[in-house]
C-alpha cells in the first residue's frame, strides 16, 4: 500500500459539504480508507449524528493509542464574500482554501494518512483507534458523547487520546492543549412590581437590584488562577429592560452572565454561588429573580506527563520549536474525551477557523501527518 | 346679562374637537363669550399655538386675579374602546361624558362663568385676568409662556394666579397643589470596546461600569424630604444592551434615569452629580460614559400664606372640606407661572383625565363655579 498522501485526503473531505448535522461523504469517505488498511470499522450513528469508530488490532489491547477528530464544519455564511469556492478545496500559491482546512479536516486526514502508513509500515504491539464524529461544531450531544458511550458499552478502550483540533496560535508546534477552562452561561430575570416613576415607593423597581447583582458579580474575583490555568473570569454580556417610557417603572428586567473557570471552581460550585448572589440581592429589594443556568462543559485538566511530554517531543523533532502546554481557549471534544483516558490537543495552525476563505498553509498538513506519525512511533516504541 | 351655565359652557367647549395643538372652536367661543361681558380679549398665539389673554378691569391695576387654564385636550385613542362620543358632552345619570371633561374644559368653563358673573353683578376695585392657552398637554413651549412673554412686553400682571387644573384625587375639596417637584431625566450610554467573553481583559466591557453607576445612583439618598416636600425619588427606567451573543461582549450599553427633585435641589445640580458620578466610574473601569439630559421642569413652591389661605378658606365654606396644601404629582402650567406671581392650583377630582369615558360629576361643576365665584370675592372684599 503507497503511502497516504495527506492534503489530497484533505482536499476530497473539504470537498464533502459536510455543515453539520450534514454526514456529506465525509466519513463514508474515511471509512472506505481504513477499511482498505485493515481497520474495523463502525457507525456509531445515534439520533441522527453520524459518527465513526475505527480501531486497527485487536479489541482489548493493554496499549491503545486514540485520534479523536470532527469532519463536521460550521456554515459557510455568504458565498458572495469567499474568493475562494467553499467547498473546492482551490491550492492558490501556499494555500488550501475551504470551509474545514482548519477546523479540521486537514487533521483528520493527518492522522488518519499517519495511522494507516504506521499500521502498515510497522505494525504495533497494540491498537490504534480513530473516534471520528459529525457533529462537534452543532449540540455535539450525540457525537464524540456518543463514540465514548458506545465505546464503554462494547468494552472498547484508548489508553490516551489525541485531539487533532488546531492549537497553534501563529506557528506551527507552538501550542498543545493540555485542559481548558469550564464554561457557563447564566441568564437572570428580575421581577418586581410595575409603577409610576414619580412614585417609586408605590412600585418594586427591579432594575436597581439587577445593577447591584451584576456589580457584586462582577466585581468579584473568582481566583487568581491556578497551577495550569489562567484565573477565571466573569463577563456580563447583556442587560435588557426594553422600556421606552420615561415615567414608567417596568416590571421585569434582564441580564445574561458567561463564566469561564478554572480547576478552583465547578459549574456546580458557581451555580449555588450565582444563586446565592441572586437570594441576598431578592433579600434586599423585595425582587424576585428567576436563574436559569447552563454548564456548557466543566474544566479539565490532563496534568503534565507521560503524554504531554511524548507529543511536546515529537513537535520539536518535526518542527524545532518546543509546544507550550496550555489550558487557554474555548471548548472542544476534549471536554468529553477526559472523562475516558488522558487527553491532549495537538494541531496546526487554526487562525482563520470558522471565517471567511478559512485556509491552510499546504507544508503544514505534511508536518502534522510527520507528527503524528513520530508520535505513534515513539508510543509503541 | 344672565348667569352663566358652567355645565353648559363646559358642554359647549368639550364639542370643540381641540386636540393639542388644534384650536378647534374652543378659545374663539370663549373670546365671544368674554367680550360679550366686557373683557379686553387679544390673541397671543405663537408659532401656530393658539392663546388667548382676557382681562377684566383696566392695566396697570395694583390687585388683579388672575386664571389659567387650557382648552387643549389630549388624543381620545381607539374610538372604539369609548362607550360615550369622546367629543359628545353627552350627560348620562350623575357624569357628563367626553374628551376634557375633567382635564380641564370643565375647570376653564367654570373659572370664566364665575369671572363674567362676578365682573357683571359685583365690579370690583382692580382686574380679572384670564389666560389661556391651547397648548398645555403637547411641548408647552408656546402656550402659557408665550401669554407670559407678552404680557411682560405689555405692562400686563396677574398679583396672583389660580390654575384651575384638576387637582383633587378623590373627592371635591380635597387638595390644593401649592407647588410641584422638579423632574429630569437623563440617558446614558456607556461605550468600552467589543471582546470574546473568555478573554474580557482584552476588552473594556462597558456593562460593569453601567451595573456600578445604576447602583450608585439607586443607592444614593438625595434627600429625606424638605418642609413642604416629599422626598426626592430617582427611577432607573430602562437598562438596554441588545447583545445576543453569550460569547461576545459587546462595545456599547445604555440607561435610562427619572430624577423627581425637590427645593433641596435644582436640574444643574443634579446634572452635576450626575456627570460626577459617571465620569467617577468612567475613571475606574476605562469607559466612556455620553450623558444626556432633559430637565422637564424645575421645582417650585408658593409658600403657604394669603393666597393658599384665601383659596382654602373657599373651598371649606363651598365643600365643608379643608384642602391639602400639597406638591406632589406631575408638571403643570404652574411651573411657568410661578415666574410671574404666586401661583396655587385648585380644581376638581382628576380621576379620570386622559382616560378613555373621560367623565366629571355634573354637580362638580356647579361647585367648582361656586368656589372661585367666592375666592373673586374674598379677594376683592
Ligand atoms: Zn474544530
Ligand atoms: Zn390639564
Amino acid at each position: 500500500m503507497p503511502a497516504i498522501d495527506p492534503v489530497a485526503l484533505t482536499a476530497a473531505l473539504v470537498k464533502c459539504p459536510s455543515v453539520t448535522p450534514v454526514e456529506g461523504g465525509a466519513l463514508v469517505l474515511l471509512q472506505e480508507l481504513l477499511e482498505g488498511a485493515g481497520f474495523d470499522c463502525t457507525r456509531v450513528d445515534r439520533n441522527g449524528t453520524p459518527n465513526l469508530f475505527a480501531r486497527w488490532g485487536g479489541k482489548g489491547h493493554a496499549r491503545s493509542f486514540g485520534f479523536n477528530g470532527h469532519t463536521d464544519v460550521v456554515p459557510i455564511g455568504d458565498e458572495a464574500d469567499w474568493q475562494h469556492a467553499p467547498f473546492g478545496a482551490e491550492i492558490d500559491g501556499d494555500f488550501m482554501y475551504g470551509r474545514g482546512t482548519t477546523d479540521m479536516k486537514s487533521g483528520v486526514a493527518a492522522f488518519a494518512a499517519a495511522a494507516v502508513d504506521f499500521v502498515t509500515q510497522t505494525p504495533p504491539e497494540g491498537a490504534v483507534i480513530l473516534t471520528i464524529t459529525g457533529d462537534e461544531e452543532g449540540d455535539a450531544t450525540d457525537g464524540t458523547t456518543a463514540l465514548l458511550d458506545w465505546m464503554q458499552a462494547e468494552g472498547e478502550a484508548m489508553s490516551v487520546c489525541l485531539v487533532g483540533e488546531p492549537t497553534c496560535p501563529d506557528h506551527m508546534g507552538q501550542m498543545m492543549k493540555i485542559g481548558r477552562r469550564g464554561s457557563l452561561t447564566a441568564w437572570f430575570e428580575v421581577e418586581g412590581k410595575q409603577g409610576h416613576s414619580a412614585y417609586p415607593h408605590r412600585a418594586c423597581n427591579p432594575l436597581p437590584a439587577l445593577a447591584r447583582l451584576m456589580d457584586r458579580l462582577a466585581s468579584h474575583e473568582l481566583d487568581r488562577g491556578t497551577e495550569h490555568f489562567d484565573a477565571s473570569t466573569l463577563a456580563i454580556v447583556t442587560m435588557d429592560t426594553g422600556n421606552p417610557a420615561t415615567n414608567v417603572i417596568p416590571a421585569k428586567t434582564s441580564a445574561c452572565v458567561n463564566i469561564r473557570f478554572n480547576d478552583a471552581h465547578s459549574g456546580a460550585s458557581l451555580s449555588e454561588w450565582l444563586r446565592d448572589e441572586s437570594a441576598k440581592v431578592d433579600a434586599a429589594f423585595g425582587t424576585k429573580t428567576n436563574l436559569k443556568i447552563k454548564i456548557s462543559g466543566e474544566s479539565f485538566l490532563t496534568p503534565p506527563g507521560p503524554l504531554s511530554e511524548l507529543i511536546g517531543k515529537a513537535v520539536e523533532a518535526e518542527t524545532g520549536v518546543a509546544p507550550e502546554l496550555s489550558t487557554t481557549g474555548g471548548t472542544s471534544d476534549a471536554r468529553f474525551v477526559k472523562n475516558h483516558c488522558p487527553v491532549v490537543e495537538f494541531g496546526l495552525v487554526g487562525k482563520t477557523m470558522h471565517a471567511v476563505d478559512e485556509r491552510v498553509e499546504v507544508e503544514q498538513i505534511h508536518q502534522l501527518k510527520a507528527i503524528y506519525t513520530r508520535i505513534l512511533a515513539d508510543y509503541f516504541a
